[in-house]
C-alpha cells in the first residue's frame, strides 16, 4: 500500500458551530486571500462569470470565482494560460479561484469518452478532437492555472444507475484521488498554500457514499467534496445522501456541497453542515429572464412588470437595485437587449453572495436557525416554473 | 404667412475658431448639463447604448446619450415612460439626451408607410401595428421622454433618388419643420431650455441642399442638423454634401452630421465646421468583434490574437485596455461569451468619447489640422472589411 501522504496545509480555521444545526463558521485561507465560510462561488466556465466582468465581481465583493479545468483545457488551452501568467492573470481576478477538475463535463458535455483505470479519453464537444487526460495531467494543468483550490478527475456516475456501477465509478474516483494527491506533493505542483479537495461519490446508496467519504478522508485532503449530488435525483435523496456523509467528514476541513443549488437549497445545505457552494443558477436564470428575491423567482418578462417601477428585490443593496426598475428590466428584455441580462445576472449573484453573508451573520449572531426557518417559509422553490 | 417663431433659447457659446480650418470650439447649454463641443453621441435606440450600462456611460463620461423616439413609441410606449417620470429617469442617466425623431427609422425600417403632408402612416416593424405620426405627436412625444435636443419629423429621402423625389421630401421635411417649431413653442412643451434643432434635407443635389438650408436657418432653431447623409452615398459626395450646406449654416449654433461616422470621418467633419456627431458602429463593431485603435480596426476574432497579451490599443486609458487583453478578448469571442461583446463596445465608446476630446484640446492649442493630418495619416478607413 502506498503512503498516505498529507497536504500539509493548515488552511481551514473552524471559528464558530450553531447550537441548534450542523452549522458553521470559519475562514479559508488561500494563496490569494482569505474566504469566510460559508460562501458561494459564482461560476467561470469559461474564465469568465457569464455577462460579468472583474470589475463587477470585485464591486459585488465575490469572495471566489469558480472555473474549469475542462472548459480552459479545450479552449483557449493551457499553453495560452502558460504565457499569459496564470488563470488570475488572464481573466483579470486577484482573489481565489477554484477550478474544477472537468470529470462532470466529460462525463456530460463529451460526445465520446472511454474510461479506463489510466485516464479518460474524450472528444471535445468543441471541435471534435480527441484527447486523453490522466488524474496527473488535470492536477499539473491546474498547476498552470493557479488554481487556489483544485479538484482532481473523478468519475461522477449518472442518476439513475446501477450499484454495480456506481461502485466501479467511486473506486476508479479513489484511485485517482490517490494518484491525484501523489502527484500533487510528489512533483511540488503546489505553491504556497495552493489546496487540493477530495471528491466523494457514490451515487444516491447509502453504503457506497459511505465507503467513498471513509476512503477519501483516508487519502486525507485540503478539504472534502460531495460530488455527484444534483445529477437529476430527487431533492429529498439528495439531502438524504448528504446527511449520510457528513458524519464521515473531520470537522477541521471545509466541504463543499458541488453544483447545489437554488437559495432554499443552499440555506439546508449550510443547516446539513456544509461550507461552500456553485451553481450556474443566478447566471443562468438571468439569462432567461429571471430574477431571484427572498420570495423566489421574478420570471421579469411578463406583462405584470411593465409599469412597475420597483426595483427587481426591494430588500437589495446591489446596484442593479439601487438604479434601475422592474420597468425598465423589462423592456430591455424585451427589446432583446443584452444589458437586460447582464442586470440579472449581476443581481442574481449579487443576491446569492449577499445570501451566504447573510447566513454568516446568522451564524455568528446564533440565529441561524430562525434565519434557516424564515428564509424557507418565504422563499418559493419553483414559483414560475421548474429549473 | 405664418410669423416666424424663435425658440428663444441662448443655448450655444461659441469658444473658439481654427484658423486653419473650419473648426469650432464651444459649449453647448442643455437642461441636464453643459456639454463641450465638438462632441460624439453613443446611441441608445431601445433607451440603452447596446452592452453598456449607464454606469459605464458615466464612467467613461459619455456627455450625453442619443436616444430614438420612434423606437420608444413602440416600444415600451410613451406611457411607460411618462409613468417612470420622463426617459432620464426610466433609463437611469440624468446627463443630456438627444431625440432623434424617427423620421430615419420609418423610412428605414418600417415595412409598409404611407407619407402625406399631414403625417406619416407606418407599421411597426416589431409587431406590425399601425401607427400614424404628425410632427406634432412627434415632439409631444420628445416632450414627454424629456430630451434635452429634439429633433423634428423629417422626410429621409434614399440614395440614389430622383431630384424630384428628393424636392418633394425636403419641401416636406421644410413645412413639418415649421409645425414643429409652432408646436414646441405654442403648446409650452418646451421645458427650460429644451432644444429644438431643425434638419436639413435635400439628398445629393447641390440646389436642393442649398433651398433646405436656407428654408430651415429661416425658420430658425437651436442648432441644426445635415440629415440624410450615410445612406449609402460615396464618402467623397458626403463631404461635398457637407461643403455646400455648411457655408449657409450660422454661425451662433450648433452643427450636427447625423448619423457620421468612421473616427476618420468624424476627424474630416470637424474640420469640415460640424459640432455633434452620432453613430452605432462603436457599438455594432464591438458586438461584430472589432476594436478601433488610431490604426484603424483591429479584427479580434483573428487568430494572430490568440497569444498577444497587449491591451486592445496601447494609447487607451479606459478600463478594458487597462485591465484585459487582447488574448482574453479574443477567448470571450471565441468562446461565445457575452462579456467579448461589451468589453469591446466599451472600448470602442470610449475611443469615439475620448476622439473628440483630443480633437476639443487640438482646437484649443491651435494644433488641430496638424492632429487632422496625423490622425488620417495613421488611421486606415477600412482596414479589415467594409462597414
Amino acid at each position: 500500500m502506498k503512503p498516505i501522504l498529507k497536504t500539509g496545509s493548515n488552511s481551514f480555521q473552524l471559528l464558530a458551530k450553531d447550537r441548534e444545526t450542523l452549522a458553521r463558521r470559519g475562514i479559508l485561507r488561500t494563496a490569494h486571500g482569505d474566504i469566510q465560510t460559508p460562501f458561494f462561488m459564482p461560476v467561470g466556465t469559461n474564465g469568465t462569470v457569464k455577462t460579468l466582468s472583474s470589475e463587477d465581481l470585485q464591486e459585488m465583493h465575490s469572495p471566489i470565482v469558480l472555473s474549469n479545468t475542462y472548459h480552459l483545457f479545450i479552449r483557449p488551452g493551457t499553453a495560452v494560460i502558460k504565457k499569459a501568467g496564470d488563470l488570475h492573470s488572464f481573466m483579470n481576478w486577484h482573489k481565489p479561484i477554484l477550478t474544477d477538475s472537468g470529470g462532470y463535463q466529460v462525463f456530460s458535455l463529451a460526445p465520446l469518452r472511454k474510461v479506463t483505470d489510466e485516464g479518460v479519453q474524450f472528444q471535445s464537444h468543441f471541435d471534435g478532437k480527441t484527447h486523453f487526460l490522466t488524474p496527473e495531467e488535470v492536477i499539473a494543468i491546474e498547476g498552470i492555472l493557479g488554481s487556489d483550490i483544485m479538484m482532481p478527475l473523478d468519475e461522477c456516475a449518472p442518476y439513475p444507475c446501477e450499484p454495480e456501477h456506481a461502485q466501479e465509478a467511486l473506486e476508479r474516483t479513489t484511485r485517482w484521488a490517490r494518484r491525484s494527491k501523489d502527484f500533487f506533493l510528489s512533483k511540488k505542483i503546489a505553491k504556497d498554500r495552493q489546496l487540493l479537495f477530495g471528491i466523494i461519490q457514490g451515487s444516491s446508496f447509502k453504503e457506497l457514499r459511505e465507503q467513498s467519504a471513509k476512503a477519501i478522508v483516508e487519502i486525507g485532503f485540503d478539504g472534502y467534496a460531495v460530488g455527484g449530488v444534483s445529477v437529476g435525483e430527487p431533492v429529498s435523496l439528495m439531502f438524504e445522501t448528504l446527511a449520510w456523509v457528513e458524519p464521515l467528514l473531520p470537522e477541521a476541513q471545509p466541504r463543499y456541497f458541488m453544483g447545489i443549488g437554488y437559495p432554499d437549497q443552499m440555506v439546508r445545505a449550510v443547516a446539513a453542515g456544509m461550507d461552500m457552494f456553485d451553481t450556474v443558477i443566478p447566471t443562468r436564470f438571468g439569462r432567461n429572464g429571471s430574477a431571484f428575491t427572498n420570495c423566489g423567482r421574478l420570471a421579469m418578462r411578463n406583462a405584470e412588470y411593465i409599469e412597475d417601477f420597483h426595483p427587481l428585490d426591494e430588500d437589495c443593496r446591489c446596484i442593479v437595485c439601487q438604479k434601475y426598475t422592474r420597468s425598465y428590466i423589462r423592456h430591455l428584455l424585451n427589446a432583446g437587449e443584452i444589458l437586460g441580462l447582464k442586470l440579472l445576472a449581476y443581481h442574481n449573484v449579487f443576491f446569492y453572495i449577499h445570501l451566504l453573508e447573510r447566513i454568516r451573520q446568522a451564524i455568528e449572531q446564533g440565529t441561524f436557525k430562525q434565519f434557516h426557518d424564515n428564509f424557507l417559509a418565504h422563499f418559493k422553490p419553483n414559483s414560475e416554473g421548474a429549473l
